[in-house]
Order: structure tokens, then sequence, then C-alpha cells
């Protein structure tokens, strides 16, 4: 049974995580469910980028590699991450995108590796994984490199002394199911495989415990629930028990142990650092690192409890509407196989998603029928779900989206 | 014979890039001879960034992916690049950094040349170039890839029917000295291998003709003469020849043909597409656009001439000084043999340098011993290396140079 719109800003007048909202620049009476996508602007950003443009680049110039510590970037991005990751510091980097960096580790990890040449995945893995291992196995060639793809609940069995590592990402872009990291991490292990994860979806969203659950590498995304901005570095992630074995295949100056002394031959960095190839965009560093301080403080547990109460709640409301009952949950039920989104299926999935953006509820669509509704408790209210279910019933009963321009495939994303 | 400094005046004002200055936010009273490590930037950025990050990214979110283009900016990035590089439009793309472009491109050089396994470089090479290539060698094994590096001087008699691509960079980061693109180029593809050119010291700095000179493959720096803001992105160039054959390494999301189908196998973009890989950051790239804009118009010839004047200026000035004769001259004498770079040698280059920055003057040392002065036509006057040189004879002179606190190694760049 649903609360009422009443109870909803009750909720929102004792939610622990109610001051954060203050610190993002939300436009005015947009309710927005697409911060699994693009985190909102934290304000802060605003300011940061106009310094680090005007003095750092602007007034010192060159000298702000030294003197605004520009050269630390990467591992001090890597820092501020580690926590949220359940990981102690120094095992975390923030550099180039998440596609470059699983090739960085999926490259390795066959390396650490000998005589085992699969990477096991998940058949519905997100496509860039997956692309990225295909690229990899098309250039070292089946005998050193062959991607195996198996239904997600073969993954256990299919796990054999062939497998050099299983690669999955941990929170399904389009179902939001959550996998279990730490029994497969374990049975990865028990044939002596590596895992590689790729959280691009749980980074911001839920509590992790990479150290832990001795996790051996991942990689994650800047730009969703991170809030870092449009294209954000992206992060990656070693234990440190495979500091002094991993190499990664791309061998950049930026991961060399000394970049400044330009000398021939290459000579990685210790630790997480090697991880680095070329110039990282300090600006892009700059507004990511200042988008991380709004999680100074946050306890991840109570980030984690309130997206479940969102989401009982936006699919409680969806179930108890007769206007609603052609949309299907396409999310797990069960709370704790869920990540910070939810989804529902429905034949005119895409018009229905244009025609509520329309109206001031920003969710999105994903092939082939899914309507999807990131959920982001730090700038969520329990009434903005309430009220974008309101406006969906609208959309739907007075059959709003069967409008010829809500139909239109214009939008790339 | 040097000029007086009125000369220099005069001819600052009769320069017709002299309105050009205006458009850079330069700090009063430095003399910035460091742009071709990091570009001083155009003052239009700052209120972009900060369109970009209230508007486009606060206020639009998600939906600025379509409604303000961000899924076009490496392809429109690239095409205001083309111009820059002697190229037409739909060969050049921005993305990531030039190793990791170089990574792409150097994999696929080899792929395109089967039956030959030798990457040619000349051993002074920016060690970037190198160790991408060393990455590489390892990762492939040297059945398929090896670096051959000979001196300069050998690179034409080096080449032969084992070499898949020549790999150079146009202007020596160290001296300046600018190679023969176009008599490499066809040496190279008289015993048909493929070239593939580093631009990060040349684009910008002096008009390149990619297209006319039959180039195929090229990458280049945001950065520098550029002044699209540190780490900036970088660019990619590829023939139109090549497209239809040319396969990246890296199969990212964002080089598939449809990127939002999300279909599980990897289908490369056509054309110059398929070299992006992952989400490109935004702000990164919107700086760079920005930056870009300083160009038009420009007359890359009489980028050129100034160039070339104020490196005479520079060279005379030291040469006539007394007190700097223990300066050597470690650039090409020859105009024609020279990048917008000047370089002198001196056993205390390292704290003359430091000095120097102390006194107003951005130069930047590099190893063993060079004290090197970047030359950036758009922002940089007459009268501005004239005073340089003055400062910089003041602190040879009078010795400043020798006190600790210059000499101490505490600098990463």
């Amino acid at each position: 049974m649903a609360l009422s719109r009443d109870e909803c800003l009750a909720l929102d007048a004792g939610d622990p995580l109610a001051g954060r909202r203050e610190l993002f620049a939300l436009p005015e009476g947009l309710i927005y469910l697409d911060g699994n996508s693009l985190g909102a602007l934290p304000k802060a950003v605003t300011a940061e980028l106009a310094r680090v443009a005007e003095q750092e680049w602007g007034q010192d110039l060159i000298s702000s590699w030294n003197a605004h510590g520009w050269i630390e970037l990467p591992r001090q991005v890597g820092a501020k991450l580690a926590p949220l990751l359940g990981a102690a510091p120094d095992q975390v980097i923030a550099a180039d995108s998440i596609s470059v960096n699983l090739f960085k580790l999926l490259a390795a990890a066959l390396e650490l590796k000998p005589g085992r040449r699969v990477v096991l995945s998940a058949a519905d893995n997100f496509p860039t994984d997956l692309y990225i291992a295909q690229g990899l196995q098309t250039l070292l060639g089946r005998a050193r490199c062959e991607l195996k793809l198996v239904a997600t609940e073969e993954l256990a069995s299919a796990l054999d002394e062939d497998v050099a590592v299983l690669l999955l990402t941990q929170v399904d872009f389009r179902s939001g199911r959550l996998l279990d990291m730490a029994a497969l991490t374990r049975a990865a292990h028990a044939v002596g495989a590596l895992t590689l994860w790729d959280l691009a979806h749980s980074a911001g969203a839920l509590p992790l415990a990479l150290d832990a659950l001795q996790v051996d590498l991942a990689v994650g995304c800047g730009y969703k629930y991170l809030s870092g901005g449009p294209g954000a570095p992206a992060f990656a992630y070693v234990a440190r028990r495979h500091h002094d074995s991993l190499r990664s295949p791309l061998w950049g100056w930026m991961g060399h142990a000394a970049p400044f002394d330009f000398a021939v031959g290459y000579q990685a960095a210790p630790g997480i650092d090697a991880l680095q190839v070329g110039t990282p965009s300090v600006l892009a560093m700059r507004a990511l690192s200042s988008a991380l301080d709004v999680w100074q403080g946050v306890d991840l547990e109570l980030v984690r409890q309130k997206s479940l109460a969102l989401a009982e709640l936006l699919i409680t409301r969806v179930a108890d509407s007769p206007a609603l009952r052609t949309l299907q949950l396409a999310s797990p039920r069960d709370p704790a196989e869920r990540g910070s989104q939810v989804s529902f299926a429905h034949p005119d999935g895409y018009a229905i998603v244009q025609a509520l953006i329309a109206n001031g509820v920003v969710g999105d669509f994903r092939e082939p029928d899914l309507l999807r509704f990131g959920l982001t408790p730090l700038y969520l209210r329990y009434v903005d779900v309430w009220d974008a279910v309101a406006r969906l019933e609208r959309v739907v009963a007075e059959g709003l989206y069967q409008r010829p321009e809500f139909r239109s495939r214009a939008r790339v994303t």
C-alpha cells in the first residue's frame, strides 16, 4: 500500500539526507529520474571550474602542475573515491573512460593468469564491456583471449580453470538487477579466476565493499550517481595484492615511474599510478573532485535505505494505479536484488518516456520497451516520486503519449 | 644584428596578428614562453565553461546529448581542427589522449600491413610515443610488433619492406628540430610503409598539409599551441583512403555504428568515428572547441612568419649579448628546420629557468641542460621577446640563478 502525498512530505521532512539536495542545482519544477545516466550538477562545481580556468590555468599557467597539484589529481580523486567503494586508499585512480580502463585491466588480468584464456561474462552485460573484450580477443587472437558469454544464471556453473577473469557489471543497466558480488567473487576465486567488476551503476548508488569481498579489479563511472559531469573521468581499482604483478598494456608517460625524466625506456610507476596513460583533463578532474565533496559525511547505508524506500514507493504507486496496469515491472521485486533504479516494460515505452519528459519528469528509455527511472537519494525527495507517478498516470490515462511528436525516434540517448 | 626595443614596438604595431592577443587572458607583467607546454587561456573559455555547466549540464541535463549536440562534439571539434592540419573534414576526431590514440593507430597500422612487423621510429622521439610502441610490442610479441629505433639521420636508410609504419614526431620537444614531413612520408611510401605523425608541437605552431603530403595517420595535442586547456582532448587523423580498412583495437560503445541500440556485437562506426571509445568529457571538449575559435580567420602562413621572426629576434639577441655567451643554441639555426620553439643549452639550465620564472619570464627546462622557450604568435609580442632576453641577461649577468632556491629540484614539470 503506497503512502499519501502528505506522508511523502513528512518523510522528506524527517529525511537525514534531505539537506544534501541544497548542494545541487536542479531545474525548477523538474523531477529528475535520470541521475543514473547523468548526475545532476553540484552547485559548487561551477565556481570551481571558474576558479580553475581563471586562476590556475589563466594566471598560474604551467606552474599549476606543481603549485596547484594538477599532477596529483588522478591519485587524489582516486583517494576521494576509495571510501565510496569500500577500498583503502592507493588502490583507486581516476583516469580515462570505463572502456579504456576495461581494456587495460582485461589485458592485465589475462597476463596475470598464464595458461588461461577465457574472459567469462554475462550475455546481457553492458555492451561496451563486451565490445572491449571482443576487441581484445580480435587483437590477441582466440588462443590468448576468448570471450565466453552465458546467461547470468549460468555464470557460476560456467566458471572453470580456463577462466582467467570473470567480467561483470554489478547493476544491470536495463533492469537494475543487482548481482551478488560476494558469491560470484568467491565462486571465481574457487577456480582460481580473477574478478573484474564494472561499477557504473553502483558507485554512489549503494554501499560497496571491494576490499572486504576480496575483489581483484574494478572500473566505474564518474558521471552517473557521482555527478562528476558529462563524460567525467572514470576510475579503476586494483587490489593492493596485485600491484606488484599487474601490468597495463597502455604504456603512457603519465604511468611512468619518472615521467619528467623523459627516459627512452618505459618503467611503470609503482602501484595504481601505472594505470595512468596520457595527460588527463584537469578541468574534468577538478569538476569530479569538487562533485565528490557532496559525499563528505554521507552514510552510504542511509543512501541505500532511502534508495530502496523511494523504489518501494514508486513500485507500489504504479502497481496500485489502475491507469498504469499496462506497465509491467521489469526490475526485481526483491529489494536485495535491485540497484538504485526501477524499470517498467510497456510496448509504447519510448513514447511514454517522451511524453513524460514533456510533462516535467525525466526518465529514459532503453530498447526494446523499457521505461527506466533512476533514484538518486542525495537530491530526490519522496514527494518527487509521488508527483512523478501522478504525471505518469496522466500521460497514460489521457493517452498523451500517443501524440505523433512523442513517437518519432529523433533522440540519440 | 638584433633590433632595438623601439623597433620591436614598431613591429608589434604593424603586426597583422596583434589583435589576437586580446582574445587571451594573460597575467599582467608576465612574459609567457611556455605556450608549447600549456597554451594560455582564451578569454571566451571561462564564460563557455560556466554556460555549459549551468545551462547544459545543470538545467538541460541528459537532454543535452541531443539538444546541445554533445554527441557530435568529437566530430565537430575534429572538423574545427581539420583546417589547421591541412585536412579536409571527416578525417579528424577529438578523443582521448595522444598516448591512447597512438595505441589505436599503431595497432591498426600493423593490421593494415600484414606480413610487416616493424614500427620504425627515431631514438629521440617523444618518450610516450616510444612507451606506447614498447607496450604494444610486449602485448603482441615481437613476431607481430617490433619497435626499431635509429638516429633521425638514419631513418631514410632504415626504411625497408619489414616496416609497417614510420612513427615520428614532426617537431622535437627538446630542440624544436622540424622533420621534413614531405620527404619522410615519400620515403616511407616508397617501401610500402604507412606514416604516423605526432603533431604535438606542430598543430597551431605552423602550417600543415596532411592531405597534400599523403600522410596516412596522425595524432596531436589540444593543450599546447591550440590552448584547449590543461589535458585537453587529443586528436587523431586518418586519411580518408584508409577509413574502410582501418580498425581500432579499442572497441568502445562511442565507436559503435549505433551506440544506443546497445547491441551485443560490436560493429564499428563508419569513418573516423570508429576511433571514439568511451564517453568523452563534455567540459573538456567544450573548452577546446571554444579555444579553437581564436583561430578563425587566422592565416597560418602569417603565424609561421611571425614565429620565425620572433625566433630570429630571440636567437640574435642572445647571440649578441656578452652576458649570455655561455648559452649555446640547441635548436637548428636554419629556420626551415625549426618548429616554433628555441632551446639553449647551459650547464645551469635548470637554475636559470627557475630564476627567470621568479623574474617574470616563464620558459621551461628539459633534461639534461636545456632552457626551452616556446613562441606562440597569437599572443606573444616582439617586445615580449626583447624584454625576456633583458631579464635573462640580468639573471645570468648578476648570477641570480646561483641562489639555492633556484637550484633545488622540487618541480615536476
